[in-house]
């Protein structure tokens, strides 16, 4: 099946609607105080690649093979992207990376001061399951929305996400295999991208097959999206980047570029998008394509 | 219809159960980092009153008349604790109350540092919401847990517990009116009870009556344990308490004995507790006389 607009052009359509979506996701009737209101959205609409959410709506579509099922899985988009954002203020933290800037602007607890931050982190990581089970107002059946608030517990928690930045935390100094470092990048960003895409396989009610194969799809995709990270901090632009190049060099981080040299991590990266690819091919979905697009464009990105 | 066992078996029993339920919440299968297991269930199986998975379990009861109903509802008693203690362990870190002890242990990051109790509390918060989900394999039906993941990201959230944390730290310089005081009261410690009767309700599939009285319960009984804990900071004893006395006084805490006296706060107790089972009494449960018993106790506690 051709797909109709443009990689291009869609990404922007996927990311508009993500925007616009995430910009009412704290109900204004909602007696929230002022500055936690403002503190939440400074980081939430930051704007960013928004790389979950949209692979949120493009499982489904895939599964669905109807663009307009991509509205059944917005409030789980807007979750992961609230989740994902959350992680960045914890992380921003002085007793975590202590980072002062994030996409070119001052972190979270640098405007709003540290026990903000930390609040802000902790309202926009609970109400991101509250948003996830508005789906059932857009005709997701509950047991899927159920299904959808265990997994993003579960990628998102103490064995996913959580567990990952737990072991980058602990392994910052002593770390040295490849199997450690992509055991901290399978748990810290593959997880939450794993997790997005099996949500929208749910909302498009994917059968298991179909949900093991996004899984696998997002596991690769995320691992490969890392590594490339790590690459572009060693030979991107800071221009490009819009955050300094080299981070990890001076903070002697362990990364891939570290451990197998600059040719063979891009190898490993475009072995990853094959294999996530190829996985997508086999699983007979109604409209593949833009997925697989989405992993071939990552995979040449340069930002 | 008359309790079986006195009050003070049935509490002691009922935390019992908790404590058991507690204590495996985190799968020993999953893959975890052992040092966030560690650091969460420091915290976690500290021990304490348990007050608010007791309401959840007593409030299954009260509305199905049946003991055996409580079962139903542990895993929502499990979250409402891991909810309440990432609750502590957030609050107690240097960048917002700044506490060296809690429940006469060392705080969280006294013990792990302060990253790891941010995270700790990440993973607790994560993790409350897949136990909640749990509830299935009990025989809940998935609306009704729905219901209550959806109730306990309202109520432990930026309208409720996240957020009357927000209005104590930016009241705690100007605050002067009881209406402000109560407002944080009701969001800070309410909220959380409120979800724990109103979960309970869910689990015994009360009707909408039933859990707006639930509700309604919930409300004046946090509101009169919040109360009664301002006056056991001024009359109490370190020993009873487990912790230091007066620190409200040192830390120039308006409460409500220095907004209303002691004599017209032990008044407020008495009457929102009241107030509470008289809401029980009109609703018709099967049986309320064990609610109604907890919340008398709470009256007359001294620690």
């Amino acid at each position: 099946m051709k797909t109709s607009v443009d990689l291009h052009t869609y990404m922007q359509q996927q990311r508009d609607t993500v925007e616009e979506a995430l910009r009412s996701v704290f109900p204004l009737e909602w007696s929230i105080p002022a500055t936690l209101r403002e503190a939440m959205n400074y980081s939430l609409l930051a704007g960013g690649k928004r790389l979950r959410p949209i692979f949120v709506l493009a499982a489904a579509e895939a599964v669905s093979g109807r663009a307009d099922w991509a509205e059944r899985a917005i409030h789980f988009a807007c979750a992961v992207e609230m989740i994902h954002t959350y992680s960045l203020i914890h992380d921003d933290l002085p007793a975590m990376d202590n980072d002062d800037y994030r996409r070119g602007r001052l972190t979270n607890h640098k405007v709003y001061g540290e026990a903000m931050g930390i609040l802000a982190g902790d309202g926009l990581l609970t109400h991101a399951f509250n948003v996830a089970t508005q789906a059932l107002k857009r005709g997701v059946p509950a047991d899927r929305v159920l299904s959808v608030v265990e997994e993003l517990s579960r990628f998102g928690g103490v064995s996913g996400m959580v567990g990952g930045q737990v072991d980058d935390m602990l392994g910052e100094q002593g770390l040295t295999t490849l199997e450690e470092l992509e055991h901290i990048h399978l748990h810290k960003t593959s997880d939450l991208v794993t997790f997005a895409l099996r949500a929208g396989g749910h909302s498009a009610e994917a059968d298991s097959k179909q949900i093991e194969a996004l899984s696998l799809f997002g596991r690769n995709v995320g691992l490969a999206f890392q590594i490339q990270d790590d690459i572009l901090d060693l030979v991107g632009t800071e221009e490009k980047l819009g955050k300094p190049v080299k981070s990890d060099e001076r903070q002697e981080k362990v990364t891939y570029p570290y451990l197998l040299g600059l040719d063979e991590s891009r190898k490993r990266v475009a072995t990853l998008t094959k294999e996530a690819n190829e996985t997508l091919i086999q699983a007979h979905f109604a409209n593949p394509d833009r997925l697989i697009e989405i992993a071939e464009d990552l995979l040449n990105r340069d930002h």
